[in-house]
């Protein structure tokens, strides 16, 4: 971290400053050049309050050259992080692929789209049990008969349940019955909520926040990181911006970007950054290309009855028939997406 | 709400989605025009999912003409709601002036700056006791040892409490203790929190999020509201803009549109929507001349030494010198400021 | 100028770094801690790009810590500007209200909506001539007409005129027949129009872009100003956020940040960021309070029936209520507003 | 297009507005259902203001459901159209590479790296001659003396020359030594320049600007084309996000939405699009697998000499080898990369 600080000061206000700031366990350059005083600080400065420091009517300006994360950045953990959920992997050659309807609807609807997804290629079963909705009027989720279902369904299918919680109310249920636990964007900055998933070991999927920078994202990694659970994979989802076309924007350059900061795996959610089912193949081919670790897809068997978010579903033949693209550009990518299997496909 | 429907379509198709419609509840009036068929839907649509409808194929495009906020809504609730919070209101003629630091640092401090700010006209006191911070190692709040401090400061001056609840885990507690909670900007979808402070009859502030739209603030007021808990108050508090120079940017329009669309309370943030104390003034002006019912603003003894958010607040003078002017300003809106008193001043 | 070198940089990296940058006419100092080098610019930096700096392997992170404009800097000019348009001023004690049609339609239209808005108080007529539509099926303006139909008016009440230029091809009829030429906020950064209007020195209405940010639009300024023509008026017009209950966000901050930042005049146009004729006055009066030296507003005889804009229109009679309220905020900050003329007002 | 009335208007009301609609050429239904009136609009609205019909105290709410660009619809040109420039085309089976510096620095260099993006399977040279600085203190382009450059670097390799136009000015010299004019962002609402380029026959690169939805950008491709030059390719170049580790934010979701909305062709620029050269590659490739037409790279021999944009540039090695892995994932979706010249790699 480097202080600019204003034209002018005298001698022994820097020397204040100085003291102040080395009572936090830094230590403390100074340099000038003809113009100004810069101080810099080395030592663990996470805890520093840049805010804080802005008060003080001597500093110009503060620049932060230390990313403010720790546990995420992969300038201390040069390595791809590998998590492990239940029997299956994100973060390694094969790629992670999620799908499953928005909702969980009843125990025969979640097993029989379970295995229809799993005969086309994916590794993990999602469907919501705990909805955020929008509303309060609109329909809230099966809740924990929800989560029996997606038990039944992984019964069926050995599939691991991906789903998301919403409330710290939940999470001995979760711990018990889920094999990653979604946190969802709109609970991306929940910090209660990620301390206490945190707090646990089970794999934790953290979507981005609909307007959250890459470090602010990584910061709230970081919270369940500190807390010991290192098991964290990413999931951009798109974000808010001007256009009205499309739900969201997916945000590409945001693989790249967080493989270059943090050694955390990062997987990419086509159905809700489009918001339409016609935009989910071209996001997920980008993502395979840009380099993402995994897809998170939305699958229903009969779209247009489907409780929530049914303009955004593939139908399993739909999944079906991306899987076989997806998986040419996996191995272009020296990635792989698992076989199809030809007995279940219907 | 009006469904167009794409062209072509058979009597066959529209008579099933009509069928699909009315059985949720609603009547459904059917015109059409030379190219296109249209259904009109009357009734309740506040829980109909215009994103399943979406699915369907047959649909273009879905205007909802109602409003999907019932209780919020200056509809059907023409007049202004006037909030009581212990002996005071927000929400009439006179303005609800909300000031004191931004974290509770010790009982000396709060009790001090809750005098400093009574005596310059302020009817609420605030300061934080939980904190969401954005990154894990920075200062987290003093938590129930702060609520108790800003309950002796509320001994000491009267002044009713405003502090922010971030977990389920504290509602008890803030029901003791609490005059007002607040809901913070990055919980403002944390639909958990938002129906355990709906179950109290605590009045609650609810902060606009960072990029939420009107239509959703409002829906998140709808949570609260449609368990029960009809005290809530807005604030707008800055939005997240590209702007790099202010912290966020305060939206004064929304005073306006917001008593347009409903009859809650509306109060300005200004200390955060600018993040600079030298901001405030500007900002709290502008929320009174466009018709805001209140101000909340930060008030720190040695703003430099705050433990957070330093460079926003005002010291207890210019805290003092604001209210002097925005008495005079308010008096030619029609509103009034509490007295300052010439005895607590110093 | 502060350049944070990457750990581990050669003595001779970096001796070859200064090299170039002392080759560009600025002087270098340089730094270092234990970890890193810094290398601290004296001198005009305003011509070093940091996008090349940035390419520079050995470059960690440039900070700039001067502006990069100059003309426009209040550093270098602390007091206010006051620029002069024909027989009236902005930037000084009294207010600069421009008001007018969106589209000039007819020259009895024009001179009918310029009495009634002078008779109430404005010193400013504006009116488009030349009309930036999104579509090129929309009305494209009167053009040479239109000019001539604005002078009419002018001659009629004295108001001096305000008008959009959109292309440098008609820059000789605006020098000869405008008294304020106005750069609209899509062509912000049209620098060929911004140096062709800097060449002249006919005073200029600067708009801010829909998404500019402060220190863009302060450089578009500066465009105008290195040509020479120091008569730049800054005008805050909304910017685009997620909103879509207003057309756009007035963002009042806007005031207080360009007044620090720089020494030019700024105005606010409230019909433009709202785009809803109910939020006008709030707008206008927010900014008053918040220091703004002027209001552009658009007033039409017949809304309804207006070419362009209607919904964003105040009537004469709406336009003159406003200014009474305007008046009296304005005389409480200090300000003053030309008085309403008894004689013309119907 | 569906106008809605408010509740409770008066069947006089209605029947003038009617009329009013009808003046303007279009045929009007009206509905009503028990609650409201509806209006339904048949025929040609493209030239009829929302804006202004807002402004009737009538009307409720306006849903247009025809979009307001023609010649850009697919709807009226069902197939995908291909521009041919020069002895090229984009928009057919073969991508169309678009590579070369973002300045012309000397005419040495603009050939040399020509003749190393043809080597490796580039068919289009771009290099800036005009540039659109933020700062009227940075480097503004050769100019004139740039255009002859490009020009002899196209009579060394046969590149068509793609390069910006930023002043109708210069329009004549572009159209006698440009093969493709590339209108930037931040004059992509520049209308007199878009009627102007329309008034050509010289294929138009269209970029987007920084925050334009997609209906804006159809819209300044339907000014081009509405004056008779229906030879225009869009260029997603990223767009302006909260994000600030990344210059903009590549869109790419704009590729599917702008193929179902529009016949014309579109390509992905990922330099300008992060603005680092180590995001180049994802976001290329991420273009390809979302079905873009082409593409445009910035390539530089000396990344760290650039004259502009250094940042951002990949050097002629890293280029070939981007376009050896681009060339197999065309053939995977079923496009081609021109093949590569052993002869002239070095």
């Amino acid at each position: 971290m480097i202080i600019v600080l204003k034209q002018g000061i005298t001698a022994d206000s820097i020397k204040k400053i100085i003291e102040r700031l080395e009572a936090r366990g830094v230590s403390v350059s100074h340099f000038s050049d003809i113009k100004r005083d810069f101080l810099g600080l080395i030592g663990d400065t996470s805890g520093i309050d840049t805010h804080q420091l802005q008060a003080l009517t001597e500093v110009e300006q503060i620049v932060r050259v230390e990313e403010p994360y720790k546990r995420a950045n992969r300038k201390f953990h040069p390595e791809n992080s590998v998590v492990k959920i239940d029997k299956e992997k994100i973060g390694g050659g094969q790629l992670g692929i999620i799908a499953g309807p928005c909702s969980v609807e009843s125990e025969e609807q979640i097993i029989h789209v379970a295995k229809r997804i799993k005969a086309a290629g994916a590794n993990f079963l999602r469907g919501g049990a705990f909805k955020p909705r929008t509303s309060p009027y609109s329909f809230q989720g099966l809740e924990l008969e929800g989560l029996r279902m997606l038990q039944a369904a992984k019964a069926e299918t050995g599939l691991p349940i991906v789903t998301e919680l919403m409330s710290t109310k939940w999470i001995d249920e979760f711990v018990d019955s889920v094999d990653m636990i979604q946190i969802g964007a709109r609970n991306m900055q929940n910090f209660d909520l990620l301390k206490e998933v945190g707090k646990t070991n089970t794999p934790v999927l953290l979507k981005r926040g609909l307007s959250a920078t890459y470090k602010e994202w990584l910061m709230s990694a970081e919270y369940i990181m500190s807390e010991g659970n290192e098991n964290v994979i990413l999931c951009e989802r798109g974000i808010r911006t001007f256009e009205t076309e499309t739900r969201n924007t997916l945000d590409i350059q945001a693989v790249p970007v967080i493989k270059k900061l943090s050694h955390l795996p990062i997987i990419i959610d086509p159905s809700h950054a489009g918001g339409m089912s016609y935009l989910v193949e071209a996001g997920a081919k980008a993502g395979i290309a840009a380099g993402a670790d995994g897809l998170m897809i939305e699958v229903h068997d009969d779209p247009a009855n489907a409780w929530s978010d049914g303009e955004q579903c593939l139908t399993p033949d739909e999944f079906a028939e991306l899987m076989v693209k997806a998986r040419k550009l996996a191995e272009i990518e020296g990635r792989s997406i698992q076989e199809a299997s030809t007995l279940l496909t219907k």
